[in-house]
């Protein structure tokens, strides 16, 4: 019989884990009723907590058991990267269904546990209990130095938003993921079979994987908050539309962005079959698709220089490219005077049209 | 329509909380991505997480949604208290049904509010989704001065048990709302009607309250971990037979325990009828029922004098007794060869038997 405890000893055996007592930040882990931090001089904790909840973020049938554990541990640290932080620790609240706690159950916590030492992340403790689905509750802690962690809420007027890498990957995995599901995906407890499509090269497996394993901008993030180049920040979680809206909001300002600027989703030919087209516009993914996880900061112009230099080189590296979208702007008369939008959106043509959120919310039905 | 956006809102006014930047130890709070802390010099943070499951913690149709939002608070913060620490701020992962995000909210939030201003709590940010159950995940933070944390770890040969409280209080409260639920207990989004039940003037009310608003023992934990009077201790959340075990595990020793010093709960005569006597047993009630979140420590000898006086103390002022209830032993092949018991239960009649953990254990069926 699977008891509480049990269950505990086989986490922390999967998961990079501290257990009992730490040296340096962790005097104490998993094992106790709560975990002990203590704090380096100078360096201030950064907290954060996320919940992937299944047939919300998930379905069990459809997305394999690792992806699941490695995926509820990158988005909830994404929001560590976020305020420039090194993540470092994190609790792990697990509501499990008493069915799904065998092999599904080793494939989710292998995931996890890859994405733990992908980020040098160490469990410190956490919560099992059983449900009717499936829910992962995770609080994850970061460092940072006094004073660097950096916020929504400083963006002024004259900045420049910029983004890292290209927006929409992981709709479009999605929208492949839809067209897919039952026939083509595996849902086994190691990566999915890759599976080849069409005719160039291109395969099903590299178009899911932004959904399926999205990778986050830690290195960035530190580098950004550290050498104080950017005056705000945020992850794209939710989508472009969403969470720029959300940052305007916070720093009391108002954005223009340049539609042909923004860096998106390249659709292969052969996957424009697999779903109707107007899903798979690429602007649009862009602008409303979730799940992306890339960095979406804003530059004093005094800072831009810097941040070209290091889009340069990173292009040179294979990392991601650092893309100039908008402006920050006073928010004036033209935008919608109902509140609903803080963002104006400039067409190829030169037209500008105000921006509505329509990114992911999990209220809306 | 809700949103996320406005429903972190209504929630950030239901529940003391605090709002982007904050003095002392809060340095952002909710609102940004994450939130920040900075840590007092010679102070640690003491965390833990905790989840409130329907259906496997309480049913929608039965308990009131003050309750629910009350408990899940609570029960996060015994950990902390159990630790000898000050509860301070804490972080809310809520899942919410669709359809319950009206009233049965406001009921929820309310009792959740309550909580918070007892225990001199703050909400500090967190995440809202929906899902198909209502789910409540906590991590709550708290704060003890360095090296002053009491672990479970540390009980020695010849230290004596203690508990405060009367134990079995929060099972008769369920058993009592198991016998009365749809006729007598209206989920209203206040405290339950208080129906009267036999002729001795006990109520329902009473008897229910250990179950739906327990109290935690706060000042008394942080009074025996400021003054180094307890060697281990823990809150009994899963029953005595349970956590006493885990105690043991984790120092490495065994207990004797004398049946009758334990302190139980009264059973009111006219509240016999109401449920199988079977159920009613206070010693069994008090071995094995869970939730009651009585703190249970170890105090070596030479500290005793000092829990007695505070005890004769607190009965005066009205407070929970502390009573002695047995002794750290070393473990012998008197206590079960196989390793499923650390603890003898040595009956009124002398005779000394293995207890096996019977607590509450979410993974048995």
């Amino acid at each position: 019989m699977i008891t509480e405890d049990k269950l505990v000893q086989r986490i922390a055996r999967a998961i990079p884990s501290q257990i009992g007592h730490g040296t340096e930040d962790v005097w104490l882990g998993v094992g106790d009723d709560a975990a002990i931090l203590r704090s380096r001089g100078g360096f201030e904790w950064v907290i954060s907590c996320d919940s992937f909840v299944e047939d919300v973020h998930f379905f069990r049938d459809i997305h394999p058991p690792d992806s699941v554990g490695y995926k509820a541990l990158v988005r909830a640290t994404s929001d560590l990267v976020a305020m420039g932080a090194k993540p470092s620790i994190f609790l792990l609240a697990l509501t499990l269904h008493r069915d799904y706690t065998g092999k599904w159950l080793d494939g989710f916590l292998a995931g996890m546990g890859r994405a733990a030492r992908l980020l040098e992340m160490r469990l410190i403790g956490g919560d099992t209990t059983v449900g009717r689905i499936i829910s992962a509750s995770l609080s994850v802690f970061g460092q940072v130095r006094e004073g660097q962690a950096v916020t929504r809420s400083c963006a002024h007027r004259g900045d420049r938003i910029y983004v890292s890498g290209r927006l929409g990957r992981a709709q479009l995995g999605l929208e492949m993921l839809r067209a897919t599901v039952g026939s083509k995906i595996r849902a086994s407890s190691t990566t999915p079979r890759i599976v080849s499509i069409g005719h160039n090269g291109a395969t099903l497996g590299k178009l899911l994987r932004p959904h399926l394993y999205p990778r986050i901008r830690v290195a960035l993030g530190m580098w950004l908050g550290r050498n104080r180049i950017a005056s705000a920040m945020m992850d794209l979680s939710d989508g472009l539309s969403t969470d720029l809206g959300r940052l305007c909001e916070a720093s009391g300002v108002g954005a223009k962005l340049w539609a042909e600027q923004i860096p998106r989703v390249r659709v292969p030919q052969a996957a424009l079959g697999s779903a109707p087209r107007k899903k798979l516009d690429p602007l649009q993914m862009a602008l409303h698709g979730g799940d992306d996880y890339e960095l979406l900061f804003t530059v004093p112009r005094r800072n831009e220089p810097k941040v070209r230099r290091a889009s340069a080189r990173s292009r040179k590296a294979g990392l991601p490219e650092l893309t100039c979208i908008g402006e920050i702007v006073r928010v004036t008369p033209q935008f919608r005077s109902d509140g609903g939008s803080r963002i104006l959106l400039i067409a190829e043509d030169g037209q500008a049209k105000p921006l509505e959120p329509a990114g992911w919310d999990p209220f809306r039905k």
